[in-house]
């Protein structure tokens, strides 16, 4: 037994969505069917508007409307140095910081040998091109921490080994606001491990 | 800061699923439009073509594609009973089970008041015109317990007040493989009402 074709057919699409069991894609089909259906029609628009007219920047691989996105094209940031992040969520949480000027390059993802995902299918060489064509001086690596993230990040530094550009990484610690008794104890490690002078 | 317009959109749009906040709607689209681009497709179509296709059963409320749904027109089925639930969800989780085999009455919500909800809003006429035409000798209320829910089956049992036709009120008590260590006050004192003398 089940709901009409069409209906079915909506339950199983909204699955696709990450976190979406086929429970809460019965509970968000009958409630866009019966209750929200301006919701519904609004949705359905948008995701063709997106799929049409968001595709990747050519240089930072962020997603963008233009071939080379705002923050590409900006000329008031600061074009000399690059932060590599893995995602465009990532890219997004640093702005929404308001403390980086730079410029970004998204990887769309890190490196992962057992899935296939190497440094082409990441854009290494987009990123190299773009560092080289910005001449820039400082490279600042935002992967994940993770295996998979520090391992993307110091093949990253590997390449860039013998040039004169700086690579950076940004700091791991206790989070601003954390308890150290509610830290986990790898987070714990590095924090002591990039421990500083305290200054005056 | 933001993304794309129409990225900004999608964001927006995925919001009005249940249970979707800002977070998971911008994990949502970002996963579809990087990773997923065929589901989003999916997705889109299949919303316009249940909203264009998919209506309501003018005899059960029930969603359907038909004017009368395939329930209603099932001549395997019992017709001289009517089960009454409150959402379309309901009624699958009753067919499910597989242990009905009358008709079904959906009131697309329950008795409330406060929210301007009556008897027209829920399609009490419509259900009075259904047992009517139907000649049914049975009347199960299986709306859900609680309040609303309570109040909406003792209306409508009171409507049928006087008339020849059996009204039952599914059971409510412990859930099999239920521990009543971990069951509520309120379901054990429903438990405890509705016992039933042992049959050899």
């Amino acid at each position: 037994m089940s709901f009409s074709p069409l209906v079915d057919e909506l339950i199983e699409s909204l699955r696709c969505l990450p976190g979406v069991g086929s429970k809460s894609a019965q509970r968000m089909a009958l409630q866009l069917l019966e209750r929200d259906r301006y919701s519904a029609a609004r949705l359905s628009k948008a995701l063709t508007a997106s799929l049409d007219g968001v595709g990747r920047c050519q240089q930072c691989q962020n997603l963008a409307e233009q071939d080379i996105c705002k923050i590409c094209t900006n000329e008031r940031r600061n074009t000399g140095v690059i932060c590599v992040v893995e995602t465009p969520s990532d890219l997004m949480a640093i702005e929404q910081s308001g403390n980086f000027n730079g410029r970004y390059f998204v990887l769309m993802g890190h490196l992962s040998p057992i899935d296939g995902i190497g440094p082409e299918e990441i854009g290494i060489d987009k990123l190299l091109r773009f560092i080289a064509e910005a001449s820039i001086h400082e490279l600042i690596l935002a992967t994940n921490s993770g295996v998979e993230g520090d391992a993307t990040a110091l093949y990253i530094a590997d390449l860039l080994d013998g040039s004169d550009i700086l690579v950076t990484k940004i700091a791991h610690g206790i989070p601003v606001g954390g308890q150290l008794g509610y830290v986990d104890g790898s987070t714990l490690s590095h924090a002591l491990a990039g421990r500083k002078p305290v200054e005056d």
